[in-house]
């Protein structure tokens, strides 16, 4: 049976430049969020499976990779870890954990893989990064809205530039069912039919939600009310005779007042008809769509009783999550840099007797801050040196063979241009250093 | 049954201070791997089980983490995958998949989490960071020495002083063998046991040599000549009509030569009982110790087989690996920056009219460059804000109220002097800028 090199299925191997790009959106995210005093938290890669099973639903379970027990109780074909499959769990734990450790109110992100055994496919993954921040402990609406806008400078300063937020509240749709005399027992099931006013034309959602019971008349009202262009003056019309849809509404403008102070306007639109399909929001929900981009790159709200339900102590919590892996997608190049540099001083080495000189130079390089590296190929033919040097990237490459050994100096040959200086020994580490440091051009 | 909340038996949840130390930590190595234009590699946390198995030896084999089959299959019992084990069978299967999309010679560093599923103790792990650096494709010399010179200059920047390499060669080891007349069927076992002259005091060797079945004389005449005082003159002395000692001397000599170019004189010490235990290496070994530290922190050496070995292709290579969880601990407060600032601007809230302010002066603060955010509490007591503000490590608190509202006014606090000033409010953009950014002080 022949050997498979390529990773497992739904994996994948990162190398260089994808991987630095990947850093360097990371990097961008960890300092938005930490300028917003958001801490860090690294939980295992795994977890015992109890803490996990149950969490996710029916569908979620059969999704959760689990770990075979070790030693003699291998052969049993007992799981007792898994590996994680979101970020969400292991903060309940750590809640639960070190309660009294953490600040109140504990603001968190996490960064890391996560692993789903989902069936792999275009731009779905079984290992891949989920990107999450939360405020725990406060039922301050300040902390919904900053965590709106911490996303949004995060998605700024990647530099994604056409996005917008579309603001709703559970409230706003409890309201609406009651507005509308949506019988009690149809709720869950018309909002879940609502949440596919994005995809599906309102006559298909219409034929959806008689589908479900909902009489014919009243289900082409909902939705006429939904999509109209002025759809959400006239939700807040109707919303108003019920103390929760007023209530919702006072939480969006509440939301809207606060992002005012710093956000552009227009980024962040009431949206009546956004749902998100999570059962456990409990107040603000809001996603993140971008032009000419199915679905959302990011999303979020509040959800005050989940971390209990998640077996973590009874705090309440809203956050949300960026898609980084799509997010990846949408950034120029994927987030690559143009062209790769990975040397700055390339240094040659002729022969035997001037290795350990090429050897001291390089060292010299990187002491003056360059990134730089002796040739470590077979070959001794300058040609060949040079070949190497630009395929590094390198801007500059260091020569020394007998002629500069008698002059007592070394050939600084510049990449771009060809021309070649020579320059005393003594004054090469001042010439390094003056070169500047890495991306110097 | 109670739940447990702490992590899986010998993993660990890191918060925010010891994570970010860590971080600042894996930071400093990748800056002087890339220093060296050595490039990241991440591949997936876990391989498939037929890649891993085999490769570790029995002992090995038995810790490796295993994942159960999904789907129909799970009750099988059998597993298809499994946690990586260490960096470098991976490597082996990049080098094998990406051969010509890869430099040659591929220069590349991995820093990320391996499981084993030992039994936990102090210092030991089943989820741990390894962090290695290899160069593959190339049997020049110059590359073991490179990756000798960067972890040398990862430790001096982590701020770990006192510490050495200790340098031989297989080569040495196996002239050596021959010098003594060792049987040939004696060899690996008489290398096994001196390897523990580190460890245990010479009689003791002397009596585990001839408990092999080494002649008691000779076993006291090896062990004398390496623990001599003048160990490395006595044994180069003896090397010298051994052909392969002789060439392992000349490999061992040319490093030094090399390391003598950029490395402070003495930090590298040619040590001929030094052995390492992997079978593995071909050529120079080397091993890193630091004063009061048992054992060694970092190691490694040339393994010209081990590639193709691991499944990958026919390729030389040398690398070597930092025992960074070791490293960690001996760093000053395990790296911990010794004062939690988590925010430099803390923004009070006094009461829900001046909430959009209070939001708004967060993200003016936020776009001069400093960490801020807003109380989110329930407390509108200015004393309990202030608490906060300073628990959060805050160097400044912003106060606004109804008397700097009629004023038109924000009062800065200084939160290590006490000291208040009242800023115009169009002014505050122009004095936030001036305040500088984090860790100003």
């Amino acid at each position: 049976m022949p050997m498979q090199f390529d990773p497992p299925s739904g994996t994948r191997d990162f190398l260089a430049a994808e991987l630095e790009a990947r850093e360097r959106a990371f990097a961008v995210i960890r300092s938005v969020f930490s300028r917003y005093g958001f801490e860090p938290l690294q939980t295992p890669a795994f977890e015992r499976l109890d803490v996990l099973l149950g969490k996710y639903g029916e569908e979620g379970d059969k999704l959760i990779f689990k770990i075979l027990r070790r030693g003699e109780h291998e052969a049993s074909g007992e799981a007792d870890l898994a590996l994680r499959y979101d970020m969400t769990v292991p903060l309940a734990r750590v809640a639960a954990a070190y309660g009294s450790q953490l600040p109140t109110p504990y603001k968190r992100y996490a960064i890391g893989p996560v692993w789903r055994a989902d069936r792999p496919g275009r731009g779905r993954f079984r290992e891949f990064v989920q990107c999450d921040l939360d405020t725990i402990g406060t039922r301050s609406i300040l902390a919904d809205a900053e965590v709106i806008c911490a996303v949004h400078d995060a998605l700024t300063e990647l530099g994604l530039g056409d996005f917008r937020f579309l603001l709703n509240s559970r409230h706003v749709l409890a309201g609406l069912l009651e507005a509308f005399d949506v019988p009690a027992e149809l709720g869950p099931g018309v909002l879940i039919t609502l949440d596919k006013l994005d995809k599906l034309a309102p006559p298909e959602v219409t034929a959806e939600l008689a589908g479900r019971g909902l009489a014919p008349a009243l289900a082409g009202e909902l939705v006429a009310a939904m999509t109209a262009p002025d759809a959400a003056e006239r939700i807040r019309t109707a919303l108003k005779p019920s103390e929760e849809g007023a209530a919702g509404l006072d939480e969006v403008d509440e939301v809207l007042r606060l992002l005012g102070t710093s956000l552009p306007a227009g980024r962040v639109q009431f949206t009546p008809r956004l749902v998100r399909g999570l059962s456990y929001y409990t107040g603000p929900i809001w996603e993140v769509v971008a032009d000419g981009v199915p679905g959302s790159i990011s999303s979020g709200g509040r959800y005050d009783h989940l971390i209990e339900q998640l077996g973590g102590p009874d705090v309440p919590g809203t956050g949300g999550s960026l898609g980084i892996e799509r997010i990846l997608l949408l950034l120029p190049d994927g987030g690559r840099a143009g062209q790769l540099r990975r040397l700055d001083v390339a240094v040659t080495v002729i022969g035997e007797e001037f290795t350990a000189a090429a050897f001291g130079f390089a060292a010299t390089a990187r002491q003056a801050g360059l990134r730089s590296s002796v040739y470590l190929g077979g070959s001794r033919k300058l040609g060949r040196q040079l070949k190497w040097a630009s395929d590094q990237g390198a801007r500059w490459a260091l020569i020394y063979g007998r002629s500069e050994q008698e002059a007592g100096t070394v050939t600084v040959r510049d990449m771009d241009s060809g021309d070649q200086s020579a320059v005393l020994l003594g004054e090469l580490p001042a010439f390094l250093a003056g070169l500047g440091g890495p991306g110097a051009s």
